[in-house]
């Protein structure tokens, strides 16, 4: 079938046709050390109470409230680790410190600061003042107060980050069931596409940024990757690729090149032959020839019933490739990961300079999302209506400041002045990969005619950590009086 | 020195101490496989332009522009990969696919939607009509408009993102000058603390949450990681930990616990003896106890000069540990790795509930940022500030819609209407862990009396990737007309 006889589709009808032929992977046991981004297939419960005992929040003396202010005999300590089996007595109290567990008898802490040391009493007996009567359960932390014996502390589905791998230890969950991560081969296709490290180029030869680049981007996504080189534009050593793909049972492979290819399209065909194409075409700029297909083939060598592995047949287009892989694989390889919401988040940003739209596609204009007041290079327009929004009060548009305090370094008191800006990344021609350099989204720009007005604000998917975004100049202010 | 002899210093203060006292590390040479996340020591250029040739940007016929509409010759063919010798003469035209190089004599490339393939001619010379006349250079890439020989595409100082990678492919650079990641070792102390797998726990005891937690956090930042242990409350094992760790060659040590230990703070005396405290109690809620030293050590055998580890004493409460890590760990182990801007970024946000004050020590509340309208469990405050202001017509303040399209199936016009949301994530006593469970910023809430209201805007320090953050119920709606 010609690539125009497949049915030109819109990219959200592709994102769900591919989501819909993705199944969540299986589980697998990972200890704590490995569990760090994956998905947990098992809700966690704790198997007791943390605190396990009474424990002081400060270091200070174990009392009896009712005892009051005073002066009394310590007679004894408790530190963490070492658990004084020594009442206290009315009358008495003991030395405590921090987490420690708070002895019998005792139902309150005073801080030290609120105490004073007094000279040895008879017989080397420790003596303190306590300055300020405490109240019953002062400064401790009751027996499950931070987490009770059979809670749910995770739930299956949920990504386990820094913190979460603090909260499994305190439970003792070291043995984990969580989502398999997809394994994903990446292909190379074309004649003209050769090694990066050839130098110089023969006539006529480009050297293969896709290969590399997907590779890192699906490693980067927590999949376990395979580099199954460049194929040659010949239906058979093209067939023979794919031939070692399903071998390595790999249940991803992505190919770059020849879904474009003329009258020369070599993919389509033979996943025609051996799968099922869903779509051949989408509307989008850049990626139109994204080609989807699933095959499904006999079971691996000791395993249960068949398997199903995703094809993605990506542009050749190195812009192309990077925009297709995260509007419609990214999202695939965290459905199979375990992610319950593996899209694309969305946020809105407001555009620093004009942009002109294209009448035949909506297109996912690379930029650099960045927090703060209007970047250096916003349009003239853009400044004029900062400006004039300003006299009208508009919290949204309010003027920069003509100097402010360093963030962190006090107050600020301009943050209503602030909000994300998209800063584009240049010429956006699909060729040109330098289009894709510190983008950290894709923004949706309607296919009209005419030019969207920088100000404007736009939709804009996240497709990298915003925690590395460009700092503006002063930095963004602190919430008054931090 | 006992811990109170410490200056109480702010967080800025402290920041800006720990970055005076790190130094970016030296280079190291990856492959382009190891490249991803990475800073680049060097600055790339391109070795030679891309395109090489002058490109074909459609599927076609490579034509002279001159010969206008009209019935043509193909007198030959090229192929991405096949450069076809083969000159175009005035009166023909060459097939042409995408990327490959337009013959010589052709100045133009007419898309094959806009022409007619005839039946073959005199001994069977394929023939085509050129149903629109081209203007010269239509449709071809110049050599180097994407990149000109010799042009810079990667500075030194920019960390390399998926993107890159690909740029680093496309001009050959296949052995990347980039700086050292840091050797981060991880101690743990206190007799109380036991290993996660212990179970059930005995007397006094508590899991160590902290050490796994600390390990994840510096190898998400890209350090390569040493697991130290727990050292037990003895002046002796610590010392024998610390010289473990400078013997492992580590550029930083980080240790949690014992330094709150009330008149038992073992670290401080310690880390007085082998090095220089810099300070060891900081104005924040929570981890005033934290305390950074560095030592300055011999060189390593076969190494130069000297060479200095970071120690940073973290509390033992394993929340206090979360927060120290981001705010001066990370900054410190980025700067290392060769950060031009190091530190946490920082975004406004609204609170969706009302949050009470401290009136002692400025503090770091976990919340879960997400974009959209307030979300579910907002105080009923802010349910009728957002009406208020929608009456007002205040763009921050607009209502959610009664329905909406879903996200990317439709067009959406309430981008104004949704913003960033600072969900808190409850709780926030230090021994809780589950205060930083799916926390993805660090709010920065002023030192005072009260209240500060749902609905406030306040700074927030992002410490997770918001890519991974909530998706509000119904989506967020795109840029209208998309």
């Amino acid at each position: 079938m010609a690539a125009a006889a497949y049915k030109m589709i819109s990219i959200p009808e592709a994102q769900d046709i591919v989501l819909s032929h993705t199944r969540p992977l299986g589980a697998v046991t990972v200890g704590l050390a490995g569990v760090l981004g994956r998905v947990l297939a098992e809700e966690v419960r704790a198997p007791d109470s943390l605190p396990p005992f009474p424990a002081s929040i400060k270091d200070g003396y174990a009392v009896v409230a009712a005892d009051g202010a005073g002066e009394f005999p310590v007679v004894g300590e408790s530190r963490a680790g070492h658990l004084d089996q020594l009442p206290v007595a009315p009358g008495s109290v003991a030395y405590i410190t921090t987490g420690a567990p708070v002895p019998p008898g005792a139902d309150a802490v005073v801080q030290v600061e609120d105490t004073e040391k007094l000279p040895d009493g008879e017989g080397g007996q420790r003596r303190v003042r306590i300055c300020k009567a405490a109240k019953a359960g002062q400064d401790i932390r009751p027996v499950g107060s931070d987490i009770m014996e059979g809670d749910t502390v995770l739930q299956a589905g949920e990504r386990v980050g820094v913190a979460e791998v603090g909260i499994l230890a305190t439970v003792g969950a070291v043995s984990l069931r969580v989502h398999t991560t997809p394994r994903v081969a990446v292909l190379s296709t074309g004649d003209e596409v050769v090694d990066p490290a050839t130098s110089p180029l023969g006539p006529g030869q480009i050297r293969d940024a896709n290969r590399a680049m997907l590779l890192a981007a699906a490693a980067k996504a927590g999949a376990e990757v395979v580099d199954m080189g460049v194929a040659r534009d010949t239906a058979g050593h093209l067939e023979g690729c794919l031939a070692a793909a399903i071998d390595k049972g790999v249940d991803v492979l992505i190919t770059s090149g020849g879904v474009s290819m003329g009258d020369r399209d070599l993919i389509k065909p033979l996943l025609e032959r051996q799968g099922t194409i869903h779509f051949g075409r989408v509307r989008m700029k850049p990626g139109k020839p994204l080609t989807f297909a699933t095959l499904e083939l006999p079971p691996q060598q000791g395993g249960g019933g068949g398997r199903q592995m995703l094809v993605f047949g990506l542009p050749g287009n190195p812009v192309s490739s990077f925009v297709c892989f995260h509007l419609v694989v990214l999202p695939a390889l965290r459905k199979m990961g375990g992610w319950a919401e593996p899209g694309l988040r969305r946020v809105a940003a407001r555009l620093a300079v004009d942009i002109r739209l294209d009448p035949e596609r909506p297109e996912y204009h690379r930029c650099t999302l960045q927090w703060g007041p209007p970047p250096p290079g916003s349009a003239p327009a853009l400044k004029a209506a900062v400006a004039e929004a300003a006299a009208a009060q508009d919290p949204l548009h309010a003027p920069p400041p003509p100097s402010h305090a360093m963030p962190g370094h006090g107050a600020g008191e301009l943050l209503a002045s602030q909000e994300l800006w998209a800063v584009s990344t240049g010429n956006q021609i699909s060729s040109r990969l330098l289009s894709a350099r510190s983008a950290n989204a894709l923004l949706e720009i309607p296919c009209a005619a005419g030019v969207l007005k920088a100000g404007s604000l736009v939709s804009a998917l996240l497709i990298d950590d915003l925690g590395g975004m460009p700092v503006p100049a002063g930095g963004v202010p602190v919430t008054p009086g931090f």
